[in-house]
């Protein structure tokens, strides 16, 4: 079958189409037909040959990558119940342990023993991959398959905008690529009261402001990133804003958020910064009484039941317009080409069925 | 009247016997003739002359400072309802706007226009003070009125240990001053499961572990530091903490905080760090899906209103022990000495009724 | 002034042209100019002299009813700030005292000693009317005064359907009258899932339809009722719904609320039984692990600003079409009328300027 | 091996020395060699030929009995991982199907499919029993084996009590029996204000007053019932305490519940009331603002986390002193005795080792 693979840790990946078909082995496996497949930003890392990430993977390859995904299921093991051939599914690719404290008291995305698959094993781009019956998840039929192809990523949006309560707040979204778009439609829908989008892309802020931000700046101008932080700061009741989503990973952005933010105001983190990031805790944490929350994975399965529910309105279209170039498998060549030159938001891979 | 005056920028405070005694005003005021002061270590920078406090206060010098206090009420102005003559009182001394967002939803711990009484305006190292009747609490005549002194400091112990629920939980204390051993007094009554307490003094570990500390380390020593880390990373199913209450401001300390917590912990800030700490937010806060809240002042009156409750039960041993010394208002010098020396844990400053 | 006034326990209402224009009499009032008021469905039991509120009344007649409104700052106490003349503002009617042990810790909304103005003081149905300067709140401009006129009502809905998180989830909403409505439009735009939404008039689960509800059921038909059961029941995961929002008060639907909602759901009760429900609690609470809450008034001023920026959003589609009448304070008997008969939903009477 | 054995719908219970012993058949499978088995209300009510009872379990009888108990792990199926022979566990006899809605979203206590071993299926009254590993949970191993046979019912206790903030709260808790008394001892430790506690047996309410009431009230007669209520509503700044705990199942107490509870208050139902139970809705819980919870089997396993937790410190008095009978298997008479005639708190049941 077609697999794209990490065959060593120097640059670049390798397009096969001679790979073996996994089997399932145990009782509680479930073999499922890849459909569509997204790349994320840590597939285009390990693409890059990020270090950290090559350390990881280095004694696995090579290995077939890819974690976001959905498709058909074409076999259960002997041991799986309510899962059945034909069925439209995609997956948690952390694999959790179930057996930790963050797992025994119902918070699996702290899992301490977390494999993610696609990283630490085989992957989703391919025509088949095999999963644990208990990390796969039905889809509603009506899912368009280009939107399925991304749940993990999407749910990553839902998690970060569901850590805090939205409703009638003032909230500032820092980062208008895919996570900071979907962010702003969310907001909006949850009754955000004003939303503030910063990037340093005009063509994604345009996008941020279709999608329901209220202003946007580039930050990349520091006299429009002055009054990006004047204006965010102008309610004579509040000084500051509410809520604020960090999904760039940029210095300059964490400098804004406590700076934007109010007395007693919460700060949820997605993005990942390089390095260190140095903070006056006294004053801008200790004494504002704000609350800063990592936000790490989805929640076992809220997350993902939260995300099929809003995705059946109109969230959807958001969902849609996202996905901005789709290729075939064979072209992933492409599809890495358009993540690299910040071309495009989401990419989607498409196997070849013929090649299965 | 006897007071205690900042009346210029330089180190050292002056006491006066000769100030005159504060008048009712307004028609919502009460005044209160102090029965009993704690020193709390703003106080101690003020003495020092510390900048940033230098600047706030350089305009309404010379100024009677003090703001952990309780006394009796001497006479109340015609507004005011439930307040009478005789009745034994202490206040909340951030005095709040009630019209910013925060005041007007139940936040005024995090007012937008707080005005610190001893700070701002007049304080209680005095015979008498006037406040606001909206900021007065009444005191159970039981309680030991060099305890009720410093309800202020005692509040935001409570607050910074209710702000997250202890029950349970393997907890890290670092800091073991007054605010440390009621911090672990607090943990061990609401059932905190193991508690480790780490200073530079064994002095104070000493006192930690009669409290209720499990472990204590004085991580001035690298040895011990690093054995503390070890320790609280032990356990298999969880590695790390569940909680950790920072009360020191030691840059060390945030650093041990961020290794000891587990994935999903949860770090509440009171101590407040000098500068800049620089932190991986990346691998020590968003991978790790922890939470971190800075704290700021005391509920009102929610934290009032438990520390009451507490200060009835276990806890008021462990407020008892904390005053370690108590000299006339005429003696400050000797109070502010054993402060500035590190050798008492709370300093409580007593009005001669004569001067009164 | 105008004023429509209650002077007996008997049925009925009195107008009056020749009420006095109420004056400022202390520092803390402001005297408000009315614009426009709602009729809501306690102003109606006291034209039908219900028994109850007779009693509470009886005392103070004759007075002065109506308590929602908007209306125009006219003048302020001396010791009033913000507030100026000119403003338009509306109140929170539900006056609460300050010194309790709710209203000391935030929840004003369960205030021992609250005083509603339009039942046990003067209200809005009159030209002018004072209200101290703490229970005012000002309205942006761009709100429309018919709007305005019944932001009270407005607010219960937004706290009853703000009392559970209903984003991802499904929802009943038993009763389709104004808060039925707005209520099927908050938790469409929050986020719902899936809504059923149950009257006993087909006319107003119409109306729930446009605005929202994916299902309706007339259960005056018995055939109807034992369908909704049946397909609020039929989710397999499930077996019932999330969330039910209770907002008729009848027996039937407290029947129903207890079958249709899931292991460990939240019922919200906001509607008024008269007399006692008979709840098999053992099978239908606690084996079902359910929360039940009771939903009185506004929480003081979250659920206001809250409100004010729902009302800046689509919301206001909804807010807008629930007021079907309008009419003058001198007909007030038209606007009794339509709701006596049940034929409208919100019904705002505009005092006479020329009275004023 | 020894059972007690269901054996007919009639009542009673028969003991037997001949059952096999059972075998692990699937690779997830645990035999568990029963130490301790505790008597639960339950068990009580098999014995007594409960009606609904008997219609569940009619069709799988004979049936061993018994749903609390700890043991040592005799053999483990192939696919057990960190659970071996010779360790001391107990375990979670609510089985989840780990598929449902619940499950799926970390409340597996409200799971829709739960199979309670002992009553469902095999349970622990025994020499020997299977458990699947998912179920099992370790103990300390200086847990009194007499405690560790009752964990189910002393998480219940902790479960009702953590579904509520009782730190500074004044708590009234309904019913004497082991869950009072657990209740009580947990409140006292958790920095619960003031406990008012009641039953209608001098002889549990002297107990409760041991372990930490503040006053106590025998219900059954009217006088001391009429002054419970009036001094539990006797705080001017309440009138009425902050939470309840009803483990009585009486109609009396519910009643008493609702007047006691202050505006805004908490009750939390573990009692089983018989039939239903009237009430005044709109006066006692809508105007009210109150929060009811109903209460079910323990959080799968914060709860079982917490628990052992509590039993490492002040709390294993209360649990040891719980235990008021101990018998062998073979003297089960004896033990349902006991607890027909309402003379002991708990009693367990110790296998006897020769005959296993």
């Amino acid at each position: 079958m077609q697999a794209i693979q990490k065959q060593s840790t120097d640059v670049g990946l390798t397009y096969i189409d001679n790979a073996p078909v996994p089997e399932i082995v145990h009782s509680d496996e479930v073999l499922i037909k890849v459909r569509a497949a997204g790349i994320c930003g840590t597939d285009v890392d390990i693409y890059r040959a990020d270090k950290p990430l090559m350390n990881r993977m280095k004694d696995k390859l090579p290995l077939t990558i890819g974690h976001e995904f959905c498709g058909t299921v074409e076999a259960v093991g002997k041991g799986v119940v309510g899962i059945e051939p034909g069925q439209f599914v995609s997956a948690e690719m952390h694999l959790i342990c179930g057996h930790c404290y963050n797992c025994l008291t119902g918070n699996g995305q702290w899992c301490l023993n977390t494999v993610i698959a696609g990283i630490d094993g085989a992957g989703a781009f391919a025509n088949y991959l095999i999963m644990p019956a208990r990390a796969v998840i039905h889809l509603p039929e009506n899912l368009p398959v280009e939107v399925a192809a991304y749940l993990d990523a999407i749910g990553n949006a839902v998690h970060t905008v569901r850590s805090v309560d939205v409703a009638g707040k003032d909230v500032v979204i820092l980062g208008a690529g895919p996570m900071g778009i979907m962010a702003t439609s969310l907001c909006r829908l949850m009754g955000a009261r004003y939303i503030y989008v910063t990037d340093v892309h005009d063509s994604l802020l345009k996008i941020a402001k279709e999608e329901g931000a209220d202003e946007v700046y580039n930050v990349s101008d520091a006299k429009q990133q002055r009054e990006f932080v004047k204006r965010a700061t102008s309610d004579k009741t509040k000084r500051g804003v509410d809520v604020v989503l960090e999904l760039s990973g940029h210095g300059q952005a964490y400098r804004d958020a406590l700076r934007v933010i109010r007395m007693g105001g919460e700060l949820s983190l997605l993005g990942l910064p390089r390095g260190d990031i140095a903070v006056n805790f006294a004053t801008d944490v200790v004494f504002k009484g704000i609350t800063i929350r990592g936000i790490i994975g989805r929640k076992i399965f809220t997350t993902w039941i939260e995300m099929l529910a809003l995705l059946q309105g109109e969230f959807i279209k958001t969902a849609k317009r996202i996905v901005t170039h789709q290729f075939s498998l064979t072209d992933f060549e492409k599809g890495f080409k358009a993540k690299l030159v910040g071309e495009g938001l989401k990419v989607v891979l498409i196997p070849d069925e013929k090649l299965a």
